[in-house]
């Protein structure tokens, strides 16, 4: 039987569908993304909840004319397949395949990438009032869950936007669930709408009820003057309509006929935003996501680049010490941005309810409330995604380091992080953080390093930054007591001659593998833990420039302002460059694409053998020893 | 007469007094802060703004045991009068001398600092929080602004706080006006409750109107289930209140017994915060100032750093120029972030209001809103402060740079700033902007260079920032017609030997002051305008270090990522860094003081005397000759 879904090769295709064979399409389109998911990993259940959504949005709009932005971009999958992409969806999240996310280059289907929360809504009102100048007729429909509108720049556009008075339409996808479940006034809010029955009977009846009482009409009649906002706080609208919008719902997300009601009446509206209310279930239609949202957020592939019999992830170790920590000391908090399970937070937040604070999609709320717990005394954490700690960075340099309080960032995802690409490579962290003042910036090289680390930082009384990767550990031992590691302090873990190799977090382990290799050549390396970047242990670097030929740093990090350029410059200082003959590797001046992690480091030099390969060209040419030079990629 | 004034010594002195002597004491700080700011500078209308709130504070509450967060800081003048600081006042915004904004450092009644907007909730609950962790009992007020409150962050905190049930106070200092008027919903909202007589009418008439009538009784018993509902759409309350909050108000904020009684209320609240709304008049008390309180936000002293004989300010070059491009470009377009006025937009805000986009205090907002529009195939001028452009850090990475869109940065106040100090000094921009990838960055020499360089930016299609200083330009010449620099050229000025000096931005002006010092002691270098920091102009670097003995750097920014490092790199690269003698000004690594800017470029060696002396002391030594080498402050 030949399938509803190859049919569809571009929207239009959905316009001659009847009701029960959308119906139809939707299961199909749920049972491909189901299996492509659990093969290739990615986000599951968003995608699964906005199935009817994608459908009626394609039925009643024009895209490209029309412009449909997904906020974070995770929940695009049908998009994508009901936008001519069917047939490369099989490469989804494959390296030069299709992103996880939404993405310019990949489709005129698709008017604004994404990957972080939250944008969706400025972006879109931009392109709002971009039509309006050009004198152009088309609509604008930006999707947002109800998360990421929690999001503090959602809150910045809609404010600009119910007060430019333009043609630009809001859904807001309410499955009452973030990437953990969304915590908030707001999300309360919704809440009530959701499972509240009076609001349905008084947004159908207020009228009648009041009409139906003896002398009802005439009561009516009198309150005439406050009808309106009489009625208006019957409706879960009224929040949305104070802010200048026209609120529409709450719409059964999984119900297409009333979607496209709703999505036809909000096409006609010309002078003012519309919020289309829409209630899904995160998952829906396969019953293991319904059931577990959360785990089924996002899904690692089934063969893919981690490898599980290292045990536990690195987030999985920072949760477990982190745990230890505040069983020890009661003025250590954790703070997380919607992140709990994500960073590994789970069991503490279980054992310590009143100590885990989950804000929402809020990185720069997290970080400056943060600072104000630090004003009283206590130590928090804040654990983060390292390309969304970039959302933080005004707070970080202004409530935190200006300050110089005692928060600790704990920097989960640093460096390459694989398939979601772009907007996730952790790659310019250790730049962003070191330019600020008063900041220490470490990286662990393995998860036995990442608990004492912790436990440095927490000691500290400074802000401190530790920045570790996506993925299991190395599977060393982890000690059973913890121990302050001086600041500064960084490690030989090799002594060898003529080459120096200093890396920083998890690239430590491929100059292992590096060393294995150089080995065999005759090379026999020095291999130093620079886990702190920032201050640099200037006494070693300058003993191993003195007492070496050659030497070469290795980081996930653009080398701009990251470990390289500042050993570069610490030797500077000394007058050590024309002493010894440098290396830096690290990430180019560039954005890293999606690929697995593997195949990303070894693309970009940065697994053992690439390491080995830089080290074997650095030191190939005697000749070159005679004009010693710093050699960056 | 003795002045009461001088009798306040801390707030408790405050409690003893009279009403009427509550009234003569608030004449007297205004008097007071009108003196002080126009002899010194400073923010003036938000401080006549606030002076009954300052006063009701202190009597209500215990400050420092209760904590009072001023959000931005800069309407604290009247609070550090009150709390110890009288004395010292005459040294406001000195060098040495009280900060222009709260401050931890300098007193214990400031138990947050500020300068940028929107940090009060997020602080403010972090505070709470800790203080109901501890089992202790104060109380923690936010005072913030309708404009500040604009920004994200707080919206984030306050959807926060209403999730939290603490005993929190946050005080909305309502004066209709941000820097710039505020723009946006929540503004016209705020602007309804003010200027609309039925609230007030509704408030207190709510029930007995309907109780009133004919059956009424009847009618408001039958209606009970929806009663609350009912009272809170008659209040203007009802957004904070469906966002968790109690909602007090509207209150005068002129008047102390009014404002008193409310926070005594607020106070009482122990488990949910409650949001005071206040309504001020900007710049009370002061006819100029209440009649113009955008000019009288923020006032120069009357005796500065700034040199009137210049003519116009780079912020007003700028302006003109933009007035200039759009009239010839019908796709570019202006956007600020409530700083119309500050960033020289007056004139094109009223020349073409459909193209201009004053988007309110909301960084974030404004980048992303500019990418949306330059997908549309505008070219958005994003124009913002340099430390307030940190806050749009991860837009301009995520939605500008990583999808290449034509998105020209306008940085205003950036390098050293002066008076309003560590909060707002621009240090960290050229870091920040230039190791994103993809991003062009430069800085103009001059108001000429800026100009040409707009013309280049706009038309350049890419991401690209240009970065300027506050004060007046070098009094050159403006040439009539505007023209393109490459991308990456930069320029020699003047020709010399020996010493080479590549300076970037305001600091090229004081490269040519060092140039006369130099040229008497007999040496004369050659200076370069090195406009261009992202791309470098490689050929013009190497060609110079290749016909020079030494190579001097100049920038009104950290070492660490700027020019210095970059040049460093360049050089490193080609292997020419045994050759050269390199000496890096820039700021040290640290957080730059409150203080003329004349005075702190003397003070980090930025001014023509210092480089000059740097360079002095470069070529002093022959013996140093022979072993060259980079020397980074």
């Amino acid at each position: 039987m030949s399938k509803l879904l190859d049919t569809i090769n571009s929207p239009s295709d959905l316009k001659k569908l009847s009701l029960d064979e959308l119906r139809e399409l939707a299961v199909q389109i749920r049972e491909e993304l189901v299996n492509r998911v659990t093969l290739n990993g990615g986000h599951l259940a968003s995608s699964l909840g906005v199935v009817e959504l994608t459908i009626a949005l394609h039925r009643v709009f024009e895209s490209p004319k029309d412009k449909i932005i997904w906020d974070v971009g995770h929940q695009s999958y049908a998009h994508k397949l009901l936008t001519g992409r069917r047939e490369q969806f099989a490469t989804l999240r494959q390296h030069g395949g299709l992103s996880g996310f939404t993405c310019r280059d990949e489709s005129p289907h698709d008017p604004f990438g994404a990957g972080h929360a939250s944008t969706s809504i400025s972006a879109g009102l931009g392109m709002a009032v971009a039509r309006d100048l050009a004198k152009e007729d088309y609509s604008v429909i930006s999707v947002i869950g109800d998360g990421a509108i929690s999001g503090g720049m959602s809150f910045e556009a809609i404010n600009n936007a119910g007060h430019l008075h333009t043609k630009f339409i809001v859904i807001l996808n309410d499955n009452g669930m973030a990437i953990s479940p969304s915590t908030g006034a707001l999300s309360k809010f919704l809440n009530n709408v959701r499972f509240d029955p009076r609001f349905e009977f008084a947004k159908r009846n207020a009228k009648q009820t009041i009409t139906n009482m003896p002398f009802g009409k005439a009561v009516w009649a009198f309150t005439k003057s406050i009808k309106r906002k009489f009625e208006k706080s019957m409706l879960p609208g009224s929040l949305w309509e104070e802010l200048g919008f026209i609120y529409l719902g709450p719409v059964d997300g999984h119900n297409i006929r009333e979607l496209e009601a709703a999505l036809k009446r909000a096409k006609d509206f010309e002078s003012k935003p519309v919020l289309i209310h829409m209630i899904t279930k995160k998952g829906k239609g396969y019953d293991d996501a319904e059931a577990d949202a959360v785990k089924y957020h996002g899904i690692s592939p089934k063969s893919g680049g981690l490898k599980s019999s290292h045990g536990l992830s690195y987030s999985q170790v920072f949760g477990q010490t982190l745990h230890k920590i505040m069983s020890q000391n009661p003025q250590v908090v954790a703070i997380t941005a919607a992140m709990t399970d994500g960073c590994g937070l789970g069991e503490i937040a279980a054992a310590f309810p009143d100590r885990v604070f989950d804000v929402g999609i809020c990185e720069q709320h997290a970080v400056t409330f943060a600072a104000g717990m630090a004003t009283q005394g206590y130590i928090p954490v804040v654990v983060i995604y390292s390309t969304f700690l970039q959302r933080g960075f005004d707070q970080i340099i202004h409530d935190v380091c200006l300050q110089k309080l005692p928060v600790v960032f704990a920097i989960d995802r640093g460096g390459i992080v694989g398939d979601d690409g772009k907007t996730h490579q952790g790659i310019f962290d250790l730049s962003f953080m070191s330019l600020i003042p008063d900041m220490v910036v470490s990286a662990p090289s393995d998860e036995n390093d990442l608990q004492h680390l912790l436990y440095t930082a927490v000691n500290s009384g400074k802000p401190f930054a530790l920045r570790y990767p996506r993925g299991f550990g190395e599977g060393v031992e982890i000690e059973s007591s913890l121990h302050n590691i001086p600041i500064g302090q960084n490690e030989i873990l090799v002594n060898g001659s003529d080459v120096a190799i200093l890396a920083t977090g998890k690239s430590v382990a491929f100059a292992r593998e590096a060393l294995e290799i150089l080995t065999e050549s005759g090379i026999k390396p020095t291999l130093v833990n620079n886990r702190y970047i920032s201050p640099l242990d200037s006494e070693l670097v300058l003993k191993i420039a003195q007492s070496h030929k050659y030497l070469v740093t290795v980081e996930e990090n653009v080398i701009s302002g990251g470990l390289g350029s500042r050993i570069n410059t610490l030797l500077a200082e000394a007058g050590l460059v024309n002493k010894i003959k440098i290396a830096n590797i690290g990430i180019p001046d560039k954005f890293v694409e999606h690929g697995n992690q593997s195949l990303l480091r070894a693309k970009y030099g940065l697994d053992g053998k690439g390491i080995a390969q830089r080290v074997l060209s650095l030191v190939g040419n005697p000749n070159e020893m005679k004009h010693p030079q710093i050699i960056c990629p």
